[in-house]
């Protein structure tokens, strides 16, 4: 699929206030959007590294997907994703190479991008999103 | 600390042959670089996605890090590496705002870096690395 970079980097807290004030002020970033994503159930918080978004997510129902993976696995990574381009036709592309897709087709996600998620028993152990920004198209 | 970008995301896998053959022939990532890095009892493979490397991992010791981390996580994403510019300046400023050492000084990691990782109790449940490249100095 030859993705351009890496999009963001997904990181489960559980409480995002506290964990914004840490990337604020001790790694010295800057958060310039928080968002709630009601479909996912959670709350976001951006940070922006290089290329590179770092994005918190502070679930807003246990039983919501951040909720169940920080109490089966606590606070940590959660996922990577890959920007590509013409994401509707790398999803069969994957799905035809055995990768098992969480979302056969794009969704919107957080920033209005158009997401989808690989599951992780097909990508090494890594929840894997790709995704594809075409607000500025 | 001000990172300037993500310098790489670090993946645990089982078998970094297979995983090589995934990200080249699935996600059309080029292996640019093995390595082995006696030191962390680690065989690490690393992909160029834009401005980030993706670093796979391979315990060569059941009883390294890697090897820890899969028996008990299983496969999956191991750490987040920040790029910074004068390391050895951060490393004292980080503990003086709370954050716990795992090295306390600066070591040599894959690539000739000077690495040092931030325990993940006191950075939300996320293995942090600071690292910077000092070979184009």
């Amino acid at each position: 699929m030859k993705p351009t970079h890496i999009e963001h980097i997904g990181i489960a807290v559980e409480n995002i206030e506290k964990a914004i004030e840490f990337y604020e002020n001790t790694f010295g970033l800057k958060c310039y959007a928080i968002e709630e994503v009601k479909d996912q159930k959670v709350k976001t918080a951006f940070f922006m590294v290089g290329q590179t978004k770092i994005e918190l997510l502070e679930s807003t129902d246990p039983e919501g997907p951040i909720g169940k993976f920080i109490e089966k696995k606590g606070e940590g990574i959660h996922h990577i994703a890959f920007a590509v381009k013409g994401i509707e036709e790398k999803l069969p592309e994957l799905e035809k190479k055995g990768v098992r897709l969480i979302d056969a087709n794009p969704r919107k996600g957080a920033e209005g991008l158009d997401i989808a998620f690989l599951h992780p028993k097909s990508t090494f152990g890594v929840l894997t999103e790709i995704c594809e920004n075409k607000n500025n198209k």
